[in-house]
């Protein structure tokens, strides 16, 4: 259980920043070397390389070494699990807006009465 | 554009810390006074306030004072955000499986061939 949350911790805090969130936009398209990812940011490359790390920290992201390249690639499981969160809560919430709605339903039924 | 990747930016960042998902998941089941909100922690009131803040100023809370009690309550249309940035990514790493998959499936068609 502290184990999720401080995964969950981990994903959220990844996913609140600008740039970071733009790279996974572009893994959810496919996988892409260290030198791609970087190219539509004017930033320094170890201020970049910073993000992947986060990303990296927190499973959305993972990375292998080939030759003299490194690819990265996307974890849907990892982000699935802050989708589920979220659902979660919805979940709750929407259960309380029908009881609302039947309540209110039965208010009127009792007036027409 | 600016201003919704600023509300993402706020609403993950509201989300990454255990505390204030744990009121997010209280605010779930129906709205809460404050001191509802802070019972279960084990913290001193102002830090708990500072959580709050985070929340309101995310747009996941909003609170309303009647008379000396102050009343929180979920505004589940911010949660909606973050929920659809997730599933967006979602459905174009799905479309990228099936692709492989259908890819997959020509070639073993071939092969029999």
């Amino acid at each position: 259980m502290a184990n999720k949350q401080s995964n969950l911790n981990h994903v959220f805090h990844a996913l609140s920043d600008p740039t970071r969130r733009a790279v996974l936009e572009r893994l959810s398209r496919g996988s892409a070397s260290v030198t791609e990812l970087a190219e539509p940011f004017e930033m320094a490359l170890p201020s970049f390389v910073q993000h992947l790390k986060v990303l990296e920290q927190s499973g959305l992201v993972r990375s292998k070494k080939t030759g003299r390249v490194r690819i990265c690639q996307l974890v849907p499981h990892t982000m699935s699990s802050a989708e589920r969160w979220i659902a979660e809560q919805r979940e709750f919430w929407e259960r309380r807006l029908d009881q609302m709605e039947d309540y209110v339903k039965e208010l009127k039924t009792k007036e027409k009465k």
